[in-house]
């Protein structure tokens, strides 16, 4: 399949005419053919116009065809073959082996959604019977089932070009909700983005859906976004980057004459607390893992391990010693776009400046543009606690140390880090005592706690939660990875006394899908 | 038990400092003693520490304890007596049987939580087993439950001033969830506030709970409201009241260093859709029951039914006619309060000298202060698409009918309205293809769609939905009543590779509370 440089809308593909987009190898430099060029109001409107006409339609396919249409997407993007894999390198820079285990996650990603939606629990269905005979009134029939809130748009994040692009997690979730899906294709990677639509182009022709369930869009800039996230059409936004962006986006989505939710993914620097025993135990071993989890992927995850907390002493001067040794031996890796390279770059530049932090190691030098040199810092808590700017996230491989001078401290830098995806405990059973006290501030803090591991690596599946509060995400009510995601797009409907000819068919009484439901108060599961 | 006029902060009883509320009774006009003094910063502060200070102990009681709190406060209600039915006739001008049947609810309530509570379906327990064979990766033991957001600011309304007060739905939901609550007692109701506040303080007492777990504030115009939401310990806000209050609200929330989520219950006019043979069929008797749901109450319901709709001719006429003929016969009723009067003389204003609509009839001439006469206004489809203004909330007994020239000009009134709390269809059978034409627009426009029947009267149950999209609520993911509401007030974490000792006890492998969970996908009931 040839990338031609154009947008999908519906079943269309389309030049831009607006501000051209172009990606460039980031190991190289070097511009990528085709040009994009982005879209403009006319393109936005068209896309919308077709997402609001399939609303309906797809919300009310059946489970088993929207189910099909998830399965039909994993297919469609398997059959682009190598050629996915080999533009996604060049435009990402990230390595074959990577991108071709993250296809497997997205296509995983989207199966794993199809058999939710065939379940169906995810309906929430409740039935109270009606009672006509109660005193002093009676009650009516009363039905509820969640329903699709309408067309999405979902933001393509930089750092995952399949798992949490095109047809990444926000779309999964999205369409299996039943919702269209509008996306804006990330500027570092189009090709990726255009071969990738149009496998779901495909998939929405083969599986006979209205075409409107799915556009991609490009656009420089923040006017695309901004236009999507106004538009009366759209009533809900997918989201994954920078905390500035995220923001943006949500303060449009506040202003609309109809607010909606923004599911923005922002910022974290995913706190390790390394407690005392395991500390004393097995330090040095602890800073090994910590650096490979530290330069996996040169850092570029959001549950990056940005931060470790220890109490100052033998311990964690032998766990700083190896985890600086293990740092002067990380290689130099290629970020995912200059843009990314020059902000981590600042970040560096803003802790190796900071009066009150010492640089502890370095990786190897970097020899090609568009590179992430590991490096690690250390502070102590008081001018951790003192400088709101050293929570800040350096996007990549960079961590900084806090050394605590007593439990009081670890547990004032404890409250007061920010919203996180992850928080991490390294302890030993004899560790359980303070693991106790520290729980119930962490459990404020993020939406997945670890002990002994290490937060990148996220697990797709019912029990994920990948979000945490402000400023982790716009919603800490939410996740953005695992089935537990498409809640994101659900609104509950109750139907009172409605005939069953009326009722959706997951509310009748012999519905043929027959899905869990709550009766009276009481869970049924289908037989 | 005596009313003293102090706010009630954890244990204690104190008298405020700031500018004066006075109830009045609205039958009379005379003022109600004693006289209240609202709360400044300090006490803002005091109740937001206690309450901080109380979350973690509150959230972590066991389902037993916490069912029986809310199982306590029942009781202490219902011990307060007549006393608070006879207080709360004098504050609000609401008749006494009104009142027992609104007890009764408040306390049922209280029970529905309770068990719903003990039952644990609400923390979504999701657990995904370890593998630790699988290939490439292993999977590490992952658990998921919902737990308390924290405290929440809950503002009591006028209209419900037990059901949708002090301890409301709002507040049963939350302290559910595992919330500690800050009630701002309405100024129309403080009496029945303070004397509802004291039995609830009884019962944290007698359950030995922390006394943070409740605290009453009272406080005039917008000074303590806009205190509260802003207090970085307040993470989420139940409000029902006006549309200006509520986008107030929620301005001030989402400006917030961390914004929280506000649930606000704001605006609707519950449109009532007549369909063509049932109008023709049996158009006088629907008459009859809309003026008797209209006048109900003073039209003082949140589902007030404020708009109708049907297709112009002799069947609609005679509607009309019935409709007028029945409103002439309704006496006046006296309103919550001067305030809320005011608002609705206002509302009747507009509409009676609006040029594109004509009033068909009138109720029974006002003789007092403070009362309502009932009101009904026709207008045409083209000028009601014609004028935002028509499609205003005008509470009380006041609806507007708008005659429709061809089903095209329904689907077009269909299209045009806002978010609602309900949306009625009164349907024969012959009906069907119609209703099923409506349906899809509706579903999007409200969270309860009623067939033959009248949105006033709103179940508390588990299938209920009292939500719905903007402007009805601020947030159409969510219900006000029924035991979903619940969920507002909870977030989700991920426990990965917790060691059983740390995890909460509801997700321990032999937990003593066995709630309902999905085990890898699958659900499983507790034995």
């Amino acid at each position: 399949m040839q990338v031609t440089g154009q947008m999908l809308i519906g079943r269309e593909s389309v030049f831009g005419n607006r501000a051209s987009i172009r990606a460039f190898n980031p190991s190289t430099g070097e511009p990528i053919e085709p040009v994009f060029k982005g879209a403009g109001a006319e393109e936005v409107d068209r896309a919308c116009a077709l997402a609001e006409a399939a609303a309906v339609a797809f919300r009310n396919t059946s489970l088993d065809v929207r189910a099909g249409f998830l399965e039909t997407v994993a297919v469609q993007i398997e059959a682009l073959g190598d050629a996915l894999i080999e533009l996604c390198m060049l435009e990402s820079g990230l390595p074959r082996a990577r991108l071709e285990g993250e296809r497997g996650r997205t296509c995983g990603q989207l199966r794993l959604f199809a058999s939710l939606v065939q379940a169906g629990e995810w309906l929430d269905v409740r039935v109270d019977t009606a009672l006509p005979e109660r005193k002093p009134l009676p009650r009516v029939d009363l039905r509820l089932q969640n329903i699709a809130m309408g067309p999405v748009a979902v933001f393509g994040a930089s750092n995952f070009p399949l798992a949490f692009s095109v047809a990444g997690g926000d779309t999964a979730s999205a369409w299996a909700a039943g919702c269209p899906v509008i996306v804006k294709g990330h500027s570092a990677h189009p090709g990726t983005s255009e071969l990738v639509g149009r496998a779901i182009q495909a998939a929405v022709a083969q599986c006979g859906l209205p075409e409107g369930v799915f556009s991609l869009l490009f656009g420089s800039g923040n006017e695309l976004g901004q236009a999507l996230v106004s538009d009366a059409r759209i009533k809900a936004v997918g989201f994954t980057g920078s905390r500035n962006g995220g923001l943006a986006l949500m303060k449009t989505a506040q202003a609309r004459p109809q607010p909606i939710p923004v599911y923005a993914e922002m910022s974290s620097i995913n706190p390790v607390f390394l407690l005392p025993d395991a500390l004393q135990n097995r330090g040095p071993a602890m800073a090994e893992a910590f650096v490979a989890s530290l330069a996996m992927g040169a850092g570029q995850f959001c549950t990056n391990p940005g931060l470790v907390v220890g109490l100052r002493g033998d311990a964690l001067s032998r766990f700083i010693e190896t985890a600086t040794e293990a740092t002067t031996k990380v290689a130099p890796q290629t970020m995912l776009s200059p843009g990314i390279q020059a902000a981590y770059a600042a970040g560096v530049e803003a802790l190796s400046s900071h009066a009150k932090v010492r640089e502890s190691g370095k990786g190897i030098t970097t020899n090609g543009p568009c590179q992430c040199q590991a490096r690690l810092f250390v502070t102590n808590a008081v001018d951790f606690l003192g400088d709101e700017a050293l929570r800040n996230e350096v996007f990549g491989a960079t961590s900084l140390i806090v050394e605590c001078d007593d439990w009081a401290e670890v547990k004032r830098v404890a409250h007061s880090i920010e919203g996180q995806l992850t928080v991490t405990l390294l302890m030993d059973d004899s560790d359980l005592a303070s693991a106790s006290e520290l729980l119930p501030i962490l459990e404020d803090k993020a939406g997945r706690l670890l002990v002994n591991g290490w937060p990148t690596g996220v697990e797709v599946s019912h029990a994920m939660v990948h979000g945490g509060p402000f400023p982790a995400t716009s919603d800490s009510r939410t996740t953005s990875v695992g089935t537990a995601a498409i809640q994101r797009f659900l609104r509950p409907v109750c139907y009172q006394n409605f005939p069953q000819a009326l009722l959706p068919e997951t509310l009748r009484d012999n519905h043929p899908t027959n899905v869990s439901r709550l009766l009276d108060g009481k869970r049924v599961l289908p037989t």
